[in-house]
């Protein structure tokens, strides 16, 4: 079949809370496909959603699932994806990963097409998806890096609970209905499904964001450290950040503190770079209460950025405030503009 | 009368969220009163308040209202205190003040009792309570401070409506019911009553608590910053604020990274400096899922610390998370403690 057909795309998670955003995103966009497979564990499989006006039914995920596809997005979990995605591969398809599985390996490339698009030359069947709070973060550190120079980021993040599964959510909405009537309730979803201990998350805020590494950062605050230096190829990049999750159903607000490299960068300067960076919308102008929100982003696929101040004591020292639909830039969209751009470069072909 | 049969108190805007914990608090910690006198806008005049089994009933704040008092507590908004405070220093009694008003005058000491009581020596009948989100960061600021020496201060905050006051609590209660309940509503009050534009609070994060000044900062990130130099005696110290209004009622949390002067410098010098400050509480031990949050700080009197890391790329740098119940501590209790010192250190007779 001719590449004007579209390619043959299988989703894996098709029934998780990204997997869903992936599947309206891939109708929205028109993305170029001639066949959708939709797949699950056995415990989803069997449902139907509508694709273009037509029923598909999910079926459960086999290694065999993945004959003939071209492109597979995975959002199953990492566990899914280190089983099959190397299936997925061996079967001749490119998988993009939305998971953590792959995501530092070195050959497998990380990719915000705004900012390392290049990158994806360099893969070999997989191509990673970064975390969310990365995605949000890097697409507005780009341009200043490039125009300024990037010596150090401080990001503090206000995390919405969509970014910890559909269960999350309804655990928000549960808990926030039991105290608004005055009844008890047992957390049992957040910070961590697998964590001993499960928090209160309605009217409150969990300074914890995925399990704890053993140097006392957690898991999701070394991915944003760890995919920052990666994504922006800084090695040498002084990266720390502290992951919060707060009662938001979606979107994640970031605080972040730069030190540039070049000295006598002006506020405007910044904002002169981020009005015209690629997926970014610039969302500042303080004296008319115009800053981005979560509240204002679900449903919106660019980042917001607002906020934007010069560090009163420190020359090169810059504050921003940057917020994300965390399910679309931050995870589906982000996913398809990596197909795209695999079409645009020419490095996938349809069997 | 005798020092030990006590003193006479007013408490100016006793109605409101933090009159009303001044006034709990008073009874509490068994304040050496032989006098209650309760004061309020013309519109809260005529109240009972329950104060030791007795009915006190709220009087409309006139000058004379402070005749023969020794000691008053200000909380009525900082127009309030600009027109009353130096009526009561003008008929002897000293004055402190829980308002931005006279925070940074040169002539009024700014405290914390923990950090620096000896500040009281130099008042002139006034004296300022800090602002809420100020005292509990420099509560943990001064023994790293006074171990380890301090560069640079950046905060990014987490902070609850009820700072706001009482109408600000209500307004995320009726909008979290209206939005669970797929109602409409209309923001009235937050992020400031008295801006221009006002935004949903529920499910949401405003980065912008109180007025824009006009660098970029609103006046509430301009307090942590000046008041926190001012509170340690450090002019040149590097302070940055990023303050953010959250979907919580009560108990105000802060992401802070800091920068010692002391080079190796380690996680646990700092945990047994923090172990043994007043007032603080350790709650950091990551690997049994401990740290503050705000739902379990509320009601309590001290300032918990958690979630300290050193830096990993930055060999001074140092994160942590600071939690206090910014009614309390970050507000009533405080306003209690400086009265407290002030009997202490002989400051203050009786009439």
């Amino acid at each position: 079949m001719s590449e004007l057909q579209g390619y043959h795309v299988a989703v894996m998670g098709a029934t998780g809370a990204v997997g869903q955003q992936i599947i309206k995103k891939l109708e929205e966009r028109n993305f170029p496909i001639h066949k959708l497979t939709l797949l699950s564990s056995a415990r989803s499989a069997g449902k139907q959603i509508t694709f273009k006006g037509e029923n598909i039914t999910v079926e459960e995920a086999k290694p065999d699932s993945f004959n003939g596809v071209d492109i597979a997005l995975f959002s199953a979990g990492g566990s899914i994806s280190e089983i099959f995605a190397p299936e997925a591969v061996k079967r001749g398809a490119i998988v993009i990963d939305n998971t953590s599985a792959f995501r530092m390996q070195a050959d497998v490339p990380l990719v915000v097409p705004e900012v390392n698009e290049d990158a994806l030359h360099n893969h070999n069947g997989i191509i990673a998806n970064p975390n969310c709070s990365t995605i949000q973060m890097v697409a507005a550190l780009k341009p200043i890096k490039e125009a300024f120079g990037l010596n150090k980021v401080v990001v503090s993040t206000y995390q919405a609970v969509s970014g910890a599964g559909a269960a999350a959510i309804n655990e928000l909405h549960e808990q926030t209905e039991a105290i608004i009537s005055k009844k008890d309730f047992t957390p049992e979803i957040l910070p961590v499904g697998s964590a001993e201990k499960h928090y209160q998350i309605a009217f409150n805020a969990i300074p914890q964001i995925d399990k704890f590494t053993d140097n006392g950062f957690t898991f999701e605050e070394m991915k944003m450290i760890n995919e920052t230096k990666k994504i922006l190829g800084m090695s040498d990049l002084k990266v720390a950040a502290t992951c919060v999750r707060l009662p938001v159903v979606t979107g994640h607000s970031e605080s972040v503190y730069i030190e540039t490299e070049q000295a006598n960068v002006q506020v405007d300067d910044i904002k002169k770079v981020l009005a015209k960076a690629p997926g970014v919308t610039l969302q500042d102008d303080p004296s008319n209460q115009v800053y981005p929100m979560p509240a204002m982003a679900v449903g919106k696929d660019d980042v917001f950025v607002g906020r934007i101040r010069k560090d009163l004591d420190e020359a090169t020292g810059f504050h921003f405030w940057v917020v994300s639909d965390n399910l679309l830039k931050g995870a589906a969209l982000n996913t398809i503009q990596i197909a795209e751009s695999l079409i645009k470069l020419g490095l996938v072909t349809n069997k």
